[in-house]
């Protein structure tokens, strides 16, 4: 008997039919003795059709009236969510952002959620009724609609749980939960039932997709159970995201995951003058351009090398940049490595058991495979490979570190290039 | 020098390439050195489309839900107009019904405005901005989402013009004004330059569908100057609606308009008793049922008729009540009449001008019309004819008050059985 935030994305209310699907997971609950807020995205392709309609009218809209259109979205699927409810025969009622009262910063398209008032949450939720919230929106203090970015709604949900000290989030996709690795990669990898933040979070920035960074760190931040679980499959209970102290037991390695976005710049017979990389990244920081992986070579003879990884997209404009600072590099030779793929294992159990990374490396080595680069992390360690390895790298490590299931599991579609 | 209310309805704004020639005729207004508020409706079929996805999922929805559903319709055109104005150059704010604070009643679906906030329009005008404001919706004390029902936009745009003491109020329309009569039927028809509220209410509700009679009257309440104009024709002033009191000069009669959709109900060889019409009506009126016109008969033998008529849409509800009354009619006679049309002239000069009520009926006897009923108010008089002569009746009623125009316009689309 608590209160249970969940959250539904797009595909999940693309139409009447799947809004019943979602009333029935959301009735469910509440037939579990629960008080329940349930979050919910805008229908289907509604915010694609809505930028679209933006695009016809300027080439270039105003970001405020970008909010202003696309905060009806979730508007509309609150509303058609009661009703499906309330068909049902359960008490609903939808409240937007303003309404809610989820107040922002007074920035638009991504702004940050500063506070949540719950008073008329309260309310409605004493009275007996489900909760419907548009997600991915809020107000800033003076009244003006703001939408949150990418993983808003996910956000919006976590943010509500935290706010109205809930029992747990449920945040239902169109995945099983949190596997170790791609499935599409190592069809018998387990999902796992438990894992901590800290460890979603190395997995979300490493290139596993199941939730935004940013609500992971919400959740973190007020400690806010937060459960991945199917919204096709409601008697799987998914995965449970929790903080690392509440976990009985934990593996040392927690997943594997890769990530193809980012290309290798190696500088080499650059003089070795103090300052040299500080001059350098500077530059590279003063124009947003995030730096992944950083080495530097011992010098040599007086002459040293610098590696290091940046995104795909920014690689251009890195090149532009490096040649702006022909005064630095002079005589030295910039080349350009892009099939690369970073290979990183997450766990928070490698804090206190040493011989991780050794295991990790001997593992890799009895492949072939070459490492390129290394970077670590409290509970993480990266490896730069060839992009030609990467799959055979997954495997190898999901085998060393016990992360498949007894049974194999069947391939879905084709394994993409990871 | 002076603020200017447009409002412009969902045809005006139906696509992009609209929205823009709307953004065109609200920053032409600007460019007189108007500050300008622009009232506008959901997009084309918007709201049509969003009752479909409602009834998709219950059959009965809820009123508060629908509210909250279709208020997002005026959200998305408010949005894309300000985008347009923007990208024509001009500062606009877009404005939801709870953004300006357009305070109704706790009623959802059919709410009356009760207050308009005007700090933040007058905040953003005094900042250069043209205002876009969603019509049809506003926001309970509360915070609830209601709609105003029908003719709701144009009664949002009088009230803002009300609450802001604004010059005019324009209504954009697919119309050039208003006319005299239907220009189908009398196709060399005059249009109105200028028109009083009262002729305009009174054409309003004998089948003039130009404008909600509720626009109107809160026009006439506030004294708002309210302009009729097309909305595809911007050089044309359209017709100006005003005080009868600040009207220089004005014909007896302003307008002739027709209603084909009530139906006579004669009930005859009623025994003349005290009270039987108190009786008669005093059900209907309960039932919610509008009775028009009266006729009672002198009593003739100890036996009197009634006849009255009530909506096409009431008559099967009316028959069922009458039947329920069969103590009062015992042996009366019931008969109804389908094929009639109650044809009216509206006019305030008819106030101080006898022998206007003769005119029409001699006019209307030299064309062998026979007049079923009459009825009459102030600046207005109603006769009840065979359906059949319902366009000879207005074409002869407009030669007599001289309603024509000089030049015979050329006849568009097929004349209607009105």
């Amino acid at each position: 008997m608590g209160i249970i935030v969940q959250k539904f994305g797009g595909t999940s209310v693309a139409d009447p039919a799947k809004i019943h699907n979602v009333a029935k997971a959301v009735i469910k609950e509440k037939q579990n003795g629960n008080d329940v807020v349930v979050v919910v995205s805008a229908m289907g392709h509604t915010t694609d059709y809505l930028i679209k309609l933006a695009k016809e009218v300027t080439a270039s809209p105003n970001s405020r009236e970008m909010d202003m259109l696309l905060s009806t979205g979730e508007q509309v699927s609150i509303a058609l969510l009661s009703m499906a409810i309330q068909s049902q025969g359960y008490k609903a009622i939808s409240m937007n952002g303003q309404q809610v009262g989820i107040i922002t910063e007074s920035i638009h398209s991504k702004a940050r959620i500063v506070d949540i008032k719950t008073e008329k949450l309260q309310k409605y939720i004493k009275e007996g009724n489900i909760i419907v919230v548009a997600g991915f929106q809020g107000v800033t203090p003076d009244g003006e609609i703001t939408t949150l970015g990418r993983g808003g709604s996910d956000t919006s949900a976590v943010a509500i749980a935290a706010a109205l000290n809930a029992d747990r989030c449920d945040i239902y996709t169109d995945v099983e939960g949190v596997y170790a690795t791609d499935p599409r990669i190592v069809p018998n990898i387990k999902r796992a039932d438990t894992i901590s933040y800290e460890e979603m979070l190395e997995l979300a920035r490493v290139g596993a997709n199941v939730l935004h960074p940013r609500s992971v760190e919400t959740a973190k931040q007020f400690n806010v159970p937060l459960r991945v679980r199917s919204s096709f499959n409601l008697d799987n209970l998914g995965t449970l995201i929790i903080g690392v102290n509440d976990m009985e037991i934990y593996k040392p390695v927690a997943g594997v995951a890769a990530d193809t976005s980012q290309v290798r710049i190696l500088i080499s017979n650059l003089p070795d003058i103090p300052g040299t990389a500080a001059e350098l990244f500077g530059a590279l920081a003063k124009n947003n351009i995030s730096v992944d992986m950083i080495i530097q070579s011992l010098a040599v003879q007086g002459k040293n090398s610098i590696a290091f990884t940046v995104n795909a997209d920014d690689l251009d404009e890195t090149l532009k940049i490096l040649d702006a600072e022909k005064d630095i590099i002079k005589t030295a030779d910039v080349s350009i490595d892009k099939d690369i793929a970073k290979i990183s294992i997450v766990g928070a159990g490698m804090v206190d058991r040493p011989g991780i990374a050794a295991d990790m490396f001997r593992s890799l080595a009895n492949k072939n495979i070459n490492i390129k680069m290394i970077s670590t992390s409290e509970i993480k360690i990266s490896c730069l490979v060839e992009r030609e390895n990467s799959k055979e790298a997954i495997k190898a490590l999901c085998k060393e570190f016990e992360l498949e299931a007894d049974e194999i599991a069947a391939v879905k579609g084709d394994l993409p290039n990871v």
